[in-house]
């Protein structure tokens, strides 16, 4: 009945990263004992987003260059100019991604496809320790 | 107070398609006869999203033609090489849409716009038969 | 325990619009007195959409470009031949990024970063009255 709080922390590098996080999620869902509810997922911070993929090392790298196609490193940002630390194409991309996702949990489990994983995309150019803020609700 | 689980199938063709799910989902939340709270719609499969649009035949052509920007099918793709199934554009598609929605309750019916539907998108190369998990809180 | 709803206006331009909506959100999130939950934020209407960056004057220009790359306005939509409302851009641009958010409470407070808001996009090419559906569960 009550919201069950949980938080995943990840180490990440300077490049773009995209981590697989199901395990992560998984575990904490399992440790609820939530049966029948949902899971919210929020990446606190405003480089790093949240989606779901075929984590296969194709694929991730295939989803890079869409991302890099779609807000890429070496134009011109405003941002850049104002603060100097060389990441607008990091927040453009989080903000292209999003923060949340929910997922639905059915008997105990996530209701991920067999070849569907939750990432967690980290755009920063430096590397840091990303928050992750899980919600279970039943 | 508990959640309560259903769900909706939809058989999809090979192109992309994008299906107004709207019905099914109203029919969902009129027969959990939940007045107040939210519906998380999540689709289970990594080359399937969801969003909401004005489902109008030109929008909906138009949304393929920006997706065709965004993720083209006849670019290389790193995961054709490694499997063979020609859908590495598919799951970039469904990465960058996302496979969550979450749409309130309020008196009994969804919150959408009075030309806002739901509607599935599903990027795959195959015909299939796509799950999508319906879980409405109160 | 029951969903607590409330409700946000804002007035838009006709351009497209980047809102800071953090301060009303945490209000309403502050005056419902939920310690532990989560708030869902959904925008009426199918050419408004929810994400979250670091709302700076930089990044959001940047931002705003890289939406021009994506959805650009001065290309051919067909959503304009059949309604001649000329804002066929706006539906797809509110398409992409979506309609929905999460955000985990706790200890009352939403789990935002240190630099991340909340932001309302406004896509449209007239200005509207905005309204967003809070969807505050314990």
């Amino acid at each position: 009945m009550a919201s069950k709080h949980r938080q995943i922390f990840i180490n990440t590098t300077s490049g773009t990263d995209i981590f697989d996080i199901t395990r992560e999620v998984s575990r904490e869902v399992g440790e609820s004992q939530v049966v029948n509810g949902a899971v919210t997922l929020f990446v606190s911070g405003s480089t790093g987003a949240l989606t779901t993929i075929e984590f296969e090392s194709g694929v991730v790298k295939d989803l890079k260059k869409a991302i890099d196609r779609m807000a890429p490193e070496d134009i011109y940002y405003e941002h850049n100019e104002r603060w100097g630390d060389g990441n607008g194409y990091s927040h453009v991309r989080a903000a292209i991604f999003g923060a949340s996702l929910h997922i639905p949990i059915v008997d105990g489990r996530l209701t991920l496809g067999t070849w569907q994983q939750i990432v967690l995309l980290d755009f920063d150019n430096r590397s840091r320790k990303r928050r992750i803020e899980v919600q279970i609700i039943e």
